[in-house]
């Protein structure tokens, strides 16, 4: 099926929102954890995270436009911390059901019942079960004129790995740590076992160096 | 394992580029074809591909610090217009190859064995086999002040998406379609198949219904 411009606005919203958010592909799926000045606790799914760079390590996420109530902004903007934490395959479900919408105060580590973990002196809680857990102070806010959205960034001031899924050169292998993928906005994947392959050279074809 | 952000600053760089790439997970792999004003054809593996909106039609992805020379980010600039294709299992590899450093005016098409296809009047090629094509209108180009990245938004203006992978309610299976996700630099997986949910209630807990 071919979709034009015109062919896209003509098209019914809840299916537009459905084609348009699998059209970017399948990504990790995230909950981004949060801490109101009040100490209310709050947890969202982002399947929008995206690496931004190494030195200094930061990473980025969109932030849907903030003119509605959005807990997960606001307290980001007043405390300027928030966790991110990868979610897992035995998470999907409870992950999922954290994009209900819940009154403010309500806190959906407990509502969701997803185990809260704190660590070392962040100040805002980690699901305990994330085998990657990364605690970020928001660097920039960044708006996206064309739509209202934010690229939201943060740098990593803390991270978790299990050590079982850490490979000895610095790779995190995602699979093996059974974390999801997301396909727009109700699609959930596990995912197939890693593969790697040396770093791509013009005169080489890639060479799978793991398994 | 846990890491601080002075640990992180302390890494060695490659193990830190390997470590902080994987944080954000295993995501979606897109190819963006570009054309220079000149005619040469480029094409690029890129992890970053996010939705901004679906209304209208955005996605985003982020471009390394430019001050090197990126083909992808000249064309781009230069004639406004970019496609993104998903990356499939059978791509994977020759995906792979095109982040090797190619001469200017060697395509990597052609040097990698991807096959091209053009879809309408749009000016710029896609990959042929790939399920899902995108033709974006480059809609505007954020700088990340932090890092010297940058946010590329697009506007959607021409879609394919293969009918076999096209559920009736607009949702894309992309496991079905078998798109390949990748996390960092040097790693691929297959998706699992595609497991929907019900849209999150705070009443309710959330069904599937596919499949």
């Amino acid at each position: 099926m071919v979709f034009t411009g015109d062919d896209i606005s003509a098209l019914e919203k809840r299916y537009r929102g459905r084609l348009i958010n699998a059209t970017s592909g399948a990504k990790s799926a995230s909950l981004i954890g949060t801490k109101s000045e009040g100490g209310d606790e709050n947890l969202a799914l982002f399947s929008s995270v995206v690496h931004l760079g190494a030195n200094p390590p930061l990473i980025g996420f969109i932030m849907r436009p903030v003119h509605v109530e959005r807990h997960t902004y606001q307290n980001i903007i007043s405390t300027g911390r928030y966790s991110v934490n990868a979610v897992t395959e035995a998470m999907h479900v409870r992950a999922h059901q954290t994009s209900a919408k819940y009154h403010a105060g309500t806190s959906e580590f407990e509502s969701c019942k997803i185990d809260k973990s704190y660590l070392g002196d962040f100040p805002v809680p980690f699901c305990a079960e994330s085998p990657v857990k990364i605690g970020c102070i928001l660097e920039d806010d960044i708006p996206v004129p064309a739509n209202g959205t934010h690229l939201m960034v943060g740098r990593i001031v803390l991270l978790s790995v299990a050590d079982a899924f850490l490979h000895p050169d610095g790779f995190i292998d995602l699979a093996a740590a059974e974390t999801a993928a997301v396909t727009g906005l109700d699609g959930y994947h596990c995912l197939g076992p890693v593969r790697r392959y040396s770093h791509a050279d013009p005169q080489k074809e890639p060479k799978r160096f793991f398994p």
